[in-house]
């Protein structure tokens, strides 16, 4: 008997050898960790392919944007599975003002006559061709202004201010013009909102080859590249300043809840924006006079980029059915056997643009499979210690509508209930990418280490690691040749996860494979089930690896005896953060008197081409010293209160100690509400939805995340007074997040 | 009467004071600066932007290649505008290898059909047009292989070694088959020399229009830039192992020099080679199979850029006339007073590829007119001290024949005699550009704090300034925000200070001005006396700014006392090649250890994308730890030397000394000698011709310089042994440099 078992042994070694080798599981105690890994193990091993695969194609059969018969069969679908499961579920609705084009008109006028199709062609080979032809919306912006605007055309390149200062050197203002930008280097309402801060009366976006055209690879059906018809919808509301339904701010869209007049909206664009295909692009930037465009400006189409010299004549016409339309949201729980009032989310959106299939179906079908295994799990004895939501949002894709408006609704409960929430979007073949809150960053990496990348059968830390050896920057290089685990990203926004973490306080994911599934179907009518299945993950490894992922995580805050957060981690990352922002201080000042000498000795004349127009730049404002005292006490503070918590909980294990019930409830309450101290409830300066000191959208950037926003903003836009005031209110946070966990780790000492 | 001489003086005041204020003037002593300050002003004053103009159109009204009819003519116009100005002045002829093409042939077999044309289309307006239809030499690479070859294409980008790394990692070896190389990133022989060596049967090179076609602006006649059917001309002689007559290497191609067979040539190309134009490229590119090439290989063409995946097949086919053609070398002299064996040479070439406007008769005219300003000068009593020398090379395009040969035959003379060489080329509206011995950056530097921008008034050396501070890399922001005067580049090759220079230690300039003269005429058809009148230096005030500069220079190095040779300046630069090369070996040496790190952990496996072929690299050797002592303490030694000889000419000058003329001569021939210590007898390894053992070209660069280039390149390639022993040569170079330097010295002290 003893050979076999010695094989079998050896097998399971060889077979596991490059995942982490589990000796200790945070939140677990030793004996409780192997029940949870065999627990975990069970959950991997339910998992199947072939569900996500008939699912995905349920979902796609016809568009199902926000509004559409398809979105509603779809929620219905889903509440309908959960239920079936087991599930306590429901359709929570709320009726949210969604805008669909009624007229959409481009025209070049002037040097030559040119009329954009504004139409994408519709591949007949693939499956979904009938469906797309029948129902599925236009390409457009949702959220932008209406109006019927001629004026000169100018380019600006991707249309972040950046930009806008290479155009003011130029001599060139957009006040009273049409922009074009390209798609790329920020989100696509930043580009909208530039524009129309700048002046300008239109704005057009396109979509560049350089970016997802033939200069990656072959076209869709030959390959999986963006077709030069295909043109990115999207919405260009103001995310980085409020999520959500426009006409109710903070509070729940319920059917009679007080609207405000569209009128007073202030996240709806003001200008008419509308995304073009390159084919449509093309005509307008060929027809383009003016100084040519700087190289790091220039794309791919086979002409001189130019920047506009007035001469080219644009007439841009957009109006819009502004309706009230319900979001149809699936949440379906799962009860906690021990702690029910504490609650761990789980969330993905099902509206699309058209058809979706990558975003957001192929993140949403691993979703689905993991509850459907949790349900098994539960048949088998198991019960979860705490209360498991799974939330399916409709109408992300406009502007996070679902997930906003149901949680401002249930802001109180949520407040004191919410553990964690976790959230996915889309998914394809490659690499992990976890973002998060950094108190969750040991979990996440605990978990990345034993669940295997489908395709190498090391663990998806190990892959990621690898990557990083090999293609990270020379920090990550260096840093990854000794650190073993991986690191989260901080969250900026453009998924559902902004309610719950940046304007709630509650700790948050955003977890999804990406880099390996190739395409430019990103919100165009070529996202569909075949191209997904042929380009983005064709045998769902990757959806299933994302299950697992996800899986573990959840599984493990729901039944940690104390939760996994780690404030060393957390206490590490932020202290990065503000000596980072002391050095950004340091090297603003440094280069603005650098550029204050270089201006005040005529230098960038001197430096430019007398043969060609040139404004040189104006002199900055000096940057004065400011007092980042208050933070750098804070941020040792919290160090050392991180340490004395993971110090007590040592000793607390070490003892074998073990708290009632009540007073278990009441320590993790404690530990899951350190994201809330870090709520500052005024909010960032001129945008109050967003409360998290740590983590926001840049206002100037969209998805793009600024760390500690209100200094590090303050520093970018200059004002030096409200940044010292911002210094002051995150110092107060942190210090209020150290005072939480001294008093948790008070508890752990009683 | 005074108030006038105020005001006077005022207005000379504001009228230089940008410029830099002469106090003290390296090589005169405080009463001759002046005299000379003011023989410069007349010099500068006398200079004609018209002669340059006349002159230009004159050598420019047919092609006149080496060989060519007008070639012969444009020499005896030169020889005979010598004469008139009073020089004592020779045409030397040399016989040199010089091959035309007789075949040249180039089509696509599969997957579709295409022949190249091969043709660059003439433009009808343009004034030279109908002498280019008539007898220029069509597009090819000189001293390419002969042969007719078939075999699959592949795209090796910029065909530089690290280029066919990154096909290695594709699994795509070039072995038997035809490459495509774009121009760009290398000079052009170094694409062929690197095919041929990786086992490329053939090769073609390609302008892409990212590089110098619609990209950068419109094309001409209507802007500047490269018409797509346009074709870059050149050499790929291999350059960088010896420049010259491939027959007679190492001395001088006279008529009855003993010529090798051509078989035993060895700078001969082994391969066919032939330049294309972007029009004939496309299709090529067009019809490529493969992996999609990597982002930073793409170019412009509307396509997708691949790899090659063995289906594409090209035949290429290419027979030469190998004919022996005269070089016509004008040689005029004006003899020194004092001094006449100290010879100052002033260089340039008159052969081009075409019509050659700006390259190279942008920059000969002003040396024409600064040889006509120096007769007019002497005209009026004076009389340089130390011969000058005026050099009017041909054959400089096939590969720096005339020079070469010239140099070579007249090597034991120009050892004892020459003082220095101060070579152009070619010359635009732009910013100054300065190569050389870094014993001559200081005279530079002065010269170019007293010439005035044509554009802005300031000094050349103020412009060049304020461009290295607005648009300089971050060292040089850095650097020159308190540095005041300008710093001269390390001289590799591409031009005929290369036999001065770097095989006999002559000390050398390269000057001319560039950046702001628009165009990609560069060896094409374009290169007009239009083009340059248009897009050039419309009034030639660029071409007077060069006179002035290589006036100047040439005055300085011919009259002054004891010559401006900077030997503190020279220490302080190659004391920092010393220290760059030391840590360059510590990178190499960690790189190399992290490389072998990530190979035994298979780490980039793992980061690759499985669904792609991919070889992962392998392990590279360790990287030793050299001994770096002695060329460190021969930098010391040379440091401590200059320092010296620097403290001694102070106070021989504060003592108001004066040698007589014999010893001024031993003096001076002891500074200007101090280039011929850098000279390794031996040579380099594997190319014996270049023997200087600071400057380079490098042998996988082309024209680029290598430092130090025994010891660099023996690092690059990784030969430890031939490392160690370079240390040893660079370090015996400096200290032979240091005795040299003390010898003087002593000699100031006697």
């Amino acid at each position: 008997m003893r050979a076999p078992l010695c094989r079998l042994l050896l097998s399971f070694l060889v077979a596991v050898s490059p995942l982490y080798a589990a000796e200790s599981l945070t939140g677990f105690p030793a004996g409780q960790a192997t029940k949870q890994l065999a627990l975990e193990a069970r959950h991997d091993a339910a998992l199947k392919a072939e569900n996500l695969k008939t699912w995905m194609r349920e979902l796609t059969t016809r568009p199902h944007h926000l509004g559409s018969p398809k979105a509603k069969e779809n929620a219905e679908f889903i509440a309908r599975l959960f239920r079936e499961w087991g599930y306590e579920t429901e359709i929570e609705v709320f009726d949210v003002l969604f805008p669909t084009p009624k007229t959409r008109e481009l025209s070049l006028l002037r040097p030559f006559p040119f009329k954009a199709s504004l139409t994408e062609q519709i591949i007949a080979t693939d499956s979904a061709a009938a469906a797309l032809a029948k129902e599925s919306l236009p390409p457009y912006n949702a959220y932008s202004g209406e109006g019927d605007v001629t004026g000169p055309l100018v380019y600006v390149n991707q249309g972040v201010p950046a930009d806008y200062e290479v155009l003011e050197q130029h001599g060139i203002s957009v006040k009273g013009k049409i922009v074009i930008a390209r798609y790329g280097g920020s989100w696509r309402g930043i580009k909208a909102k530039v524009a129309a801060e700048k002046g300008a009366v239109g704005c057009i976006i396109f979509n560049d080859p350089l970016e997802d055209g033939f200069t990656q690879g072959a076209a869709y059906p030959a390959g999986a590249y963006k077709h030069d018809t295909a043109v990115q919808r999207g919405s260009v509301v103001d995310l980085p300043m409020r999520p959500g339904d426009p006409l109710t701010p903070g509070y729940g869209a319920t059917k009679d809840a007080k609207r405000l007049p569209r009128s007073q909206a202030e996240t709806l664009m003001k200008i008419p924006v509308l995304p073009i295909s390159s084919a449509d692009a093309e005509p307008l930037l060929k027809a383009m006079d003016g100084p040519v465009a700087p190289a790091e400006w220039r794309g791919a189409l086979p002409l001189t980029y130019r920047l506009g010299g007035g001469q080219t004549v644009v007439r841009l016409k957009a109006e819009f059915h502004w309706n009230l339309v319900p979001t149809y949201n699936v949440i379906a729980r799962m009860k906690g056997s021990q702690f029910p009032d504490q609650w761990v989310l789980r969330g993905n959106h099902h509206d699309a643009w058209v058809i979706g299939a990558r975003d957001p179906i192929s993140a949403l079908v691993p979703l689905l499979e993991q509850a459907r295994v949790f349900a098994e799990l539960a048949k088998t004895g198991w019960r979860p210690k705490r209360t498991i939501l799974f939330c399916v949002w409709d109408g992300e894709e406009p502007g996070l509508l679902g997930s906003t408006e149901w949680a401002e609704h249930h802001a109180d409960e949520l407040r004191r209930k919410a553990v964690a929430y976790v959230n996915t979007d889309s998914n394809s073949r490659g690499l992990l990418s976890i973002g998060g809150s950094h108190s969750m960053e040991t979990l996440a990496a605990e978990v990345a280490q034993v669940v295997p990348d489908p395709q190498t059968g090391v663990s998806v830390s190990e892959r990621l690691r690898s990557v990083r050896l090999v293609r990270g920057t020379a920090d990550e290089k260096k840093e990854f040749l000794t650190r073993k685990t991986m690191r989260i990203d901080a969250l900026g926004s453009g998924s559902d996860y902004s309610v719950f973490l940046q304007h709630l306080g509650i700790a948050s994911y955003y977890i999804g494979f990406r880099g390996e599934g190739r395409g430019g179907e990103y919100h165009t009518c070529f996202d569909t089930f075949d191209h997904y299945a042929r380009y983005g993950d064709p045998d769902f490894s990757y959806g299933v690896a994302l299950a697992k992922v996800c899986g573990r995580i959840t599984l493990r805050l729901a039944d940690a005896e104390i939760l996994p957060f780690d404030f060393n981690a957390q206490a590490e990352t932020l202290n990065r953060y503000i000596a980072d922002l002391v050095k950004q201080a340091d090297t603003l000042r440094e280069t603005t008197d650098t550029h204050n000498k270089l201006v005040a000795d005529d230098r960038f004349r001197l430096a430019a081409d007398p043969k060609e127009k040139f404004v040189p730049p104006a002199r900055k404002d000096p940057v004065p010293h400011l007092n980042f005292a208050p933070l750098l006490n804070a941020g040792k503070n919290l160090k050392d209160g991180a340490a004395a918590f993971h110090k007590a909980l040592e000793q607390f294990h070490a003892a074998n100690r073990l708290l009632g019930t009540g007073e278990t409830e009441q320590l993790n309450q404690l530990i899951y509400q350190t994201e809330r101290a870090l709520i500052h409830e005024a909010g960032l300066p001129r945008r109050p939805w967003f409360r998290h000191q740590i983590y926001a959208p840049g206002f100037y950037t969209g998805y793009g995340v600024k760390t500690i926003p209100g200094v590090r903003e303050g520093l970018e836009e200059r004002k030096w007074t409200e940044t010292q005031e911002q210094i002051t209110h995150t110092a107060a946070a942190l210090d209020r997040l150290a005072r939480q966990i001294a008093t948790a780790t008070a508890k752990l000492k009683e």
